[in-house]
């Protein structure tokens, strides 16, 4: 028994549960059943919750601390307006009433998430056997939120407040819940043998995408690559705060991950989901310690910043599959995770794409590798199908994207003055600095 | 079904649940019910006793840097004072032993909490089918420490350390155990049909209104309203960790709100929780899109503290009734909650009411709305009750506040001196700067 | 009945709970049983796991900015080695398979951690009525780590990075599993009846000695320490952070405490579980008083890094025995934590012993003090047993940490120049400054 050794009052208890385990007592009753999965939800909810509060210290971390004011502003604003258009349309477009299909969408495009009755009877709740309506409602909305929040770390220091919030409006209540739909509103993909258990395709690799066409429509950062081809580091304003924010956002992911089990009302899936958390936990650990290594090895220094997106590629690495891998396959999946951060940094920077957190790296790159590597570990994956689902996603995700920056660029620009850039948002446009300390 | 679709092996399980679901089988066994209810209080507990480090974060982002440190030592002390105060007094006196009564209180105030035996048999436990009294004081505790929290941030920046937390003493032992007896207790508030949830009064104005009293008493700081009528900004120290600690209030008032439903047994209680989580989020939200659109138009520029605020306030507005309301009437809830707080802070400076983090108008302000608003959604709720009850707590703990804090000035003084003031507290009350950070 | 007044559905559910509470329907089903013992070592890991971000920020604040990334860097570092360490001989090493002993341990060093399979039914779990195993692994891990985390705090602001990492491999894969398998895996300790409910000396002391150990190797910080024997202030670059370490730590150790009962099945399990919380509650909050109020009479002034460690101190006290104490009770420990920190700094100041942030008063002698208690309140300990286990736990790691620490200054140097020192790590070590913040 791989346990402390148990108290004596604990032994007696563990000794007279099992006593009274004859036949009919054994199972877990239905309305427990309920109780738990509605449980796993909310805190698995609040745990994701969580992780908006981590983007936002990473994120702000990671700026030059002139734009920190704007960053904080942008992840409080497109927070909140994910959590409204995310009710009003994107729920009910993600789970359309009945099965996917077109009309199902457009019925549910003019829908509003409703929730169970106050003091709803067990014959009377929505979903019995399964779980409370409000609870799943709350636990999905986090997701939506989530895939915002990957967005502005990308943008930061040079994209107006106003169209990346209207940009965030609609990617959280068209753009993610269509795709998603198409997995886990039991559409096309799910049909066809998909698998992304908590999302890093649906989630952090729709992120990602949004991102990179913003990126390449907005421009990098004045200044942020010369003429001569050299990369020039903008310095990070408080790493304190983004090591804060890689923190939360690793707790978070138990969250994430483990309540994407969406149940917890029986034996196997409790074990289930302690199964995700060690994996989750080993592959975020693998992405810091291979990040570790190799900046020491190819620049002679450990790179704090490489190292928390490490454990965060890691993180989105094992997203797709963080049931099946043993330890040692979750830590070998989140270790190459952390290998695809070092590589992928200085390669978007080649390719002159300037993305200030590394968000296009952690979620897109690690997230199409984590959807890939499903195939490793469970046996119902296929590749193909694995390949297609990701390519298929990303070119909706990018094209619609694309075209929606570039409409907002068209129409009320997206990007702020030269000027304004140059002496930081914070006084520029919000007229408030971050920081006032006087040592 | 509005779920992910489910694994085959959760799919697997819920049917063979479903398949189990025979008459006996069906209900939540009683020792389930005391186990779920007792763990609703643990979680509930810790995610309330998280908004003390939310406060101490808010508060020491919001006042200037030489009075950091100060702040974070007034927040470290009230939250050990008031775990104290309310282990000694407060919590008998909040709950006398049978029903509220003069006598009852008299010999509450000197009993301590006592909890339940050390591996206590279901035969023997004090409550029975319902919860833990240890899970139960833990949650109840940090509802009367989070009311000290209030008060901080408004008087900060001038107010002496001790007169501050002997104030902190006497209202986690006396002032806030009693009011709340009166309707959490099965007082003659509760007893008249006044509805307040979650705290929206019980908690919220009853610190809004203990600081007012200090505020008025204490006066402004030196050099925040000019004497042509003008009110000086002052600079926040630091915004990430404002941010940050409004994060945190966020994620913990989901056990503030949710925790209060009190039970978690049955498939209709995790219901209402889950309504509970779903509209605090949406309240919140709401709170801070409000104010962000309001100072956009109002000001041209939008205002990160108002924004931070304005979140606060829309978790305030709900409180009072965060299950009855639709998804769509709570965010218009905590929208106006974002409002009041807009409109509440020039408000009070126009009145020279100096209230360093905006205390009064979320939590006073906005915790009478929220009261006011439970008649809109909650149709056994009495505008006469609910007005009369906001009245009566006001004025009992306005008035006896009041009281305490002029007996407090008379005695050992409560102002720091002008030339320590000017100095900041960091430097010369404490001797220990909050930051010595070289870029 | 000690609870808020309850609204008319709750009590409708409670009676109607109680109304069927007939003999058959009492009884927790086992199934219920493993999945409330997983979800408490869930719930108990993911707060333990959420210390090492707390352990991070109270020790980036408290060192100087000029190390702050060098301290961010090696919390990073040494969380993700534990991980590995521990997946790979640590877990089975500290549970050997069947009874402890020696061979035992030595099938089990080359053992690595595995999980239940996938999907598992309640007849093929591997400890069905208990708990399942992968959540148990995942607890166990985080205790394991935060004992490495008391470490990198005493050794600060001069230690090598990659020495410090190597020894924190040793120290998680093979001395904390081999002295934590004497009491928690059934060794001789727990044999003779020594009592550790929590670890406070099979983690807290253990890191103390650990970091003991290589404080007295490594010797102190330049100009700590003058020639006419004063010791010289450094000062802490961040407060507000330090403070919310600590917020994240007392948070954190409700997970480490209540996990600890190791059973959340059964009225008693949870009634424990409640006391638990409060004690543990009630204990960091009289540490932090106890110093606030002890340097106030000391130095007439309140010391904030004193009371952010006197709460520490509280929390490593009430550690080995967080269940039998009353309120009262487990508030004096927590007291006499705070005062052993108030002395203990100096003391070690007057005896030349460096430790940064205060890790061996708060985790070594409250650790040892905490271990002694337990006879006060708990009747099954022996006061000779408690300090024969100390010293056994004591003098085994203190002698193979010095052992490794000596190993590693001998072959690869375990400090860094005096230039680099004086530089400041992170310039010299890291290239990366942890702050660039412009007013």
């Amino acid at each position: 028994m791989k346990l402390r050794t148990l108290s004596l009052a604990t032994v007696a208890t563990t000794i007279a549960s099992g006593a009274m385990a004859q036949e009919a007592a054994v199972a877990v009753p239905t309305d427990s059943v309920f109780i738990l999965n509605s449980l796993l939800f909310l805190i698995g909810g609040f745990l994701v919750f969580w992780m908006a509060a981590g983007f936002s210290m990473l994120e702000a971390g990671l700026v030059r601390s002139k734009n920190v004011t704007m960053q904080l502003t942008k992840n409080m604003g497109l927070f909140g307006f994910a959590c409204i258009a995310y009710y009003l349309i994107g729920y009910n477009l993600m789970y359309p009433l009945g099965t996917w299909a077109v009309d199902g969408v457009l019925s549910g495009v003019w829908g509003v998430a409703v929730m169970e009755a106050v003091g709803v009877a067990a014959a009377d709740a929505d979903d019995y056997s399964y779980a409370a309506t409000g609870s799943d409602f709350f636990f999905q909305l986090m997701f939506c939120a989530a895939t915002a929040s990957i967005v502005s770390g990308a943008l930061a220091e040079r994209i107006k407040l106003w169209p990346f919030l209207i940009f965030t409006i609609v990617l959280t209540g068209v753009i993610y819940p269509l795709q998603a739909s198409w997995k886990w509103g039991g559409g096309f993909l799910d049909a066809m043998g998909f698998l992304d258990f908590a999302g890093s395709t649906v989630v952090h690799s729709v992120g990602g995408w949004a991102a990179l066409a913003g990126a390449l429509i907005l421009g990098p950062r004045i200044g942020k690559y010369t003429k001569d081809g050299r990369t020039v580091p903008f310095m990070a304003s408080n790493l304190p705060l983004a090591t804060l924010g890689t923190f939360i956002l690793w707790m978070g992911w138990f969250g994430f991950n483990g309540g994407s089990q969406l149940a917890m009302g029986s034996v196997g899936d409790v074990a289930d989901i302690s199964r995700i958390f060690a994996n989750t936990n080993a592959a975020a650990a693998a992405g810091a310690i291979a990040a570790l290594i190799l900046t020491q090895v190819l620049y002679k220094k450990p790179d704090l910043t490489m190292i928390l997106n490490g454990a965060l590629a890691g993180l989105v690495a094992i997203t797709a599959e963080p049931l099946t891998p043993t330890l040692g396959a979750a830590t070998l999946i989140g270790a190459i995770g952390g290998v695809i951060v070092v590589f992928g940094v200085p390669f978007l920077d080649k390719l002159k794409i300037d993305d200030v957190v590394g968000a296009i790296p952690v979620h897109l790159m690690a997230g199409i590798w984590g959807t890939i590597a499903v195939v490793f570990t469970n046996g119902d994956a296929s590749l193909g199908t694995q390949l297609y689902s990701i390519l298929v996603v990303g070119v909706f995700t990018f094209v619609v994207s694309g075209a929606l920056w570039f409409i907002l660029k068209m129409t009320m620009g997206i990007r702020v003055s030269e000027e304004d850039e140059i002496t930081g948002l914070d006084k520029s446009e919000l007229g408030m600095p971050a920081y006032d300390i006087v040592n």
